[in-house]
């Protein structure tokens, strides 16, 4: 391919995965890439988001299983004490040799990397923080989103979920506003490395987009762990306390009965939008900051895409590099038909035991076939069985039509978070539940039970 | 349907996993079924077999994790003392409780439960053991397997699989004779639990019906937990030690330098198929002691049929309780064209970390389809990294065609066990490579290197 009157092929504003994949595949597509990266590279995924959270919720399972082993004979403390200076230096390890990979594999692939801030002059042109204008042939948005707080008095006193990669310690009393996947994972890592935590939920239930069965028994697994769960709860205000030390929270229908020392704010993200030129340039962003893009990844203007949270659409690392990679493919690699799929994306709660979810909920499913067949599963695994525990895993498939296509596959339970990849394999491919029952089982796992569900 | 000139349906010899499936599925087709269970109900699989061995497993498994966390700043000791009685008081209340579903299950079904050994006399007779001569339009025979011994001269200074569950407390030096799975696993298993183990193995490399590479892979992860192998080993004889407790072990090219407090033999398993009348009513017999029955699981007499471990071909539980009740649905159920598909059936190794595949091995599928491509991904999960392990994951998948269709996943690593269910189903649809790349990741696991592999 020619190179264009263009200093760049491609301009990446923002080094989190999406730019990153975006990055890499059109350097293997032989093009010229500046990619802008004025925060940490990974964005939120690696450095205040999936990587770091999912170390945490390791070391919370750890938790969990030492208190089972306990139970089963091990000579062990029930709740062995944990240093979280220490689980940090590991953590904050794992995310710097990230990093040296990342910058490792940039340099290979011959990426200009400018450490500043872009901003869109015209369609073709950003101009760094630094005065210096790159222009481009085509210009791609992946700068993200930021943890959102509410418009309300006080709002300065919470912490949103960026601030608990900064704890050095658990805090005593934690409230944790929201009833989103966040809320759900916060609550269960701080509940499990020694908080007392109190979920605010504005709603009825937690996880408005997993299946509501399951999602309620998931409220009760964090009642179960201790987590407290206020439903319905209408937030009005955060007072600081006399002490000066802690927050008050108070609602509309009263103030809770204690005070905390640190309220959480998990109540939906933002797309890093806004100071970037979109207005300038006439890029269409919609009411949560999010850039409009259509099925293609392309903007209301022809030569500017986006990938990853800018977008608003589905916030998961794999749909951001997945879409990045198509459209670089599209653009760049001869594949003018290449896009991002978004049906039947698999994704997983990092809650105790796991939640994950492929395809459609019950409700969802009913909505859009009308005639819906399920099938459960509810047991307790074997661990949890000989160390007396009381975890139960709840399976559920959701099946339509003569045939039983199996259109949605919900998983809570222990390793539901590694055994639903396979069957979103299955379920992408258009299985039915006959091919669900034709598969031998493995014995004995927690996974088998799906193949050995019966009406 | 209406009832035949015999007492019975349906007898069944055995009252294992096989046995007691067939059992609940023909009664579940409204036949009058016996059942003759001399032994435990489950057989070998719920009393010295899969459930057992995975109990230990998990005590194995969480003797590692607590390792781990304390390399992540637990306080916990290093390497923790177990009371295995504890432990095994745990394991057998579990069994206990499979026990009492199976007999509670049988009762509601109406299966007659004779508590004795069976033998032919004719195609349609049983004699059970107090003289009593039931007939039967069908005899199912379920009697399983056993574990072999060598013909050396003080084999019997030598323990089997069997035996193992009978410990009390790991035993200082072990030996264990074989290279199967069974070796493997109880090899794991002893190390981990406080045995110092050494792997005699006849053979070069371990596992013969696995990858080759996956299985060297697995020979260094024992060598690093600490277990001795020696390939090419040939045994001639055990000896007791002149201290009257350890046992001696000697082989052709001379003896190992030291003696062991326990031998295990783990080198094969026998039908059990002596004394029950099977020459005298002409059901053909291989060498084995393995019964022959064909793809319809029918022995040489039309009336009488096998499964499981008896007929010796895969001994896996799910294998034969799906050929029971294929079976049962043919015979019974109205479903004339109804049998076991023995193609693509996953099964696991619970070593540490655990070993899966599904379908063909590189060298298997080379020699089956001429060319193949594999992908290979082999990495440190994150859990290991961060407690600073050395444990790698090695997953492969081996593709024919010019589709690239997926014959073989092959899976050591961290929750292998529980991750390739899912890929059975998959692997079972024809589920091609491009099928494995279109599936979103779901990140951070390991199950997404899978769908993540590049050539």
């Amino acid at each position: 391919m020619t190179s264009t009157a263009h200093d760049y092929d491609l301009i990446v504003l923002g080094g989190g995965s999406g730019g990153l994949a975006a990055a890499f595949r059109a350097a293997q597509h032989g093009k010229k890439v500046a990619m802008l990266e004025p925060g940490e590279l990974g964005g939120t995924c690696v450095n205040v988001g999936c990587v770091p959270k999912k170390a945490m919720w390791l070391a919370a399972d750890l938790a969990g299983r030492i208190g089972l082993a306990r139970a089963m004979g091990f000579d062990v403390p029930l709740r062995p004490a944990l240093s979280w200076k220490e689980l940090v230096v590991h953590r904050q390890g794992y995310i710097e040799n990230i990093h040296v990979s990342y910058r490792k594999r940039l340099d290979e692939t011959g990426v200009v990397r400018v450490p500043r801030r872009g901003r869109l002059v015209d369609a073709h042109t950003v101009e760094c923080s630094d005065g210096v204008r790159l222009s481009g042939e085509h210009i791609l948005l992946a700068t993200g989103a930021h943890p959102q707080r509410p418009d309300i008095p006080g709002a300065e006193l919470g912490l949103v979920s960026d601030d608990f990669f900064n704890l050095c310690d658990a805090p005593a009393q934690v409230a944790i506003v929201g009833g989103g996947y966040i809320a759900v994972e916060l609550a269960g890592l701080l509940q499990a490395l020694g908080s007392r935590v109190t979920l605010l939920v504005r709603g009825g239930r937690l996880l408005d987009r997993f299946d509501g069965e399951l999602a309620a028994q998931l409220a009760d697994n964090l009642c179960h762990q201790g987590v407290r769960i206020q439903f319905d709860y209408r937030l009005r205000e955060l007072q600081r306390d006399d002490d000066g030390q802690h927050v008050r929270v108070l609602g509309h229908d009263g103030p809770l009965d204690s005070v905390f020392d640190t309220v959480f704010f998990a109540i939906g993200r933002r797309g890093n939008s806004t100071d970037i030129g979109l207005e300038q340039v006439g890029v269409a962003v919609g009411d949560r900051g999010e850039v409009i893009v259509d099925e293609w990844q392309d903007t209301s203007v022809p030569s500017i895409h986006a990938v990853g949270d800018i977008g608003g659409k589905v916030g998961l690392t794999p749909v951001a590099i997945a879409a990045a990679r198509h459209l670089m493919d599209r653009l760049f690699g001869g594949k003018p038909d290449a896009k991002m799929d978004y049906e039947n994306v698999p994704s997983v709660v990092f809650s105790h035991p796991p939640l994950g979810m492929v395809g459609l909920g019950e409700e969802e499913a009913r909505a859009r076939y009308g005639e819906v067949r399920t099938y459960h599963s509810n047991f307790r695994p074997m661990l949890q069985a000989l160390a007396d525990g009381t975890q139960r895993s709840m399976f559920k498939l959701v099946c339509v039509g003569a045939e039983e296509r199996v259109v949605g596959v919900h998983l809570l339970g222990e390793a539901a978070d590694e055994i639903l990849q396979g069957f979103a394999v299955a379920v992408k491919m258009g299985a039915t539940k006959a091919h669900f029952d034709d598969t031998v089982a493995i014995h004995p796992t927690s996974s088998e039970e799906i193949v050995l569900m019966r009406g």
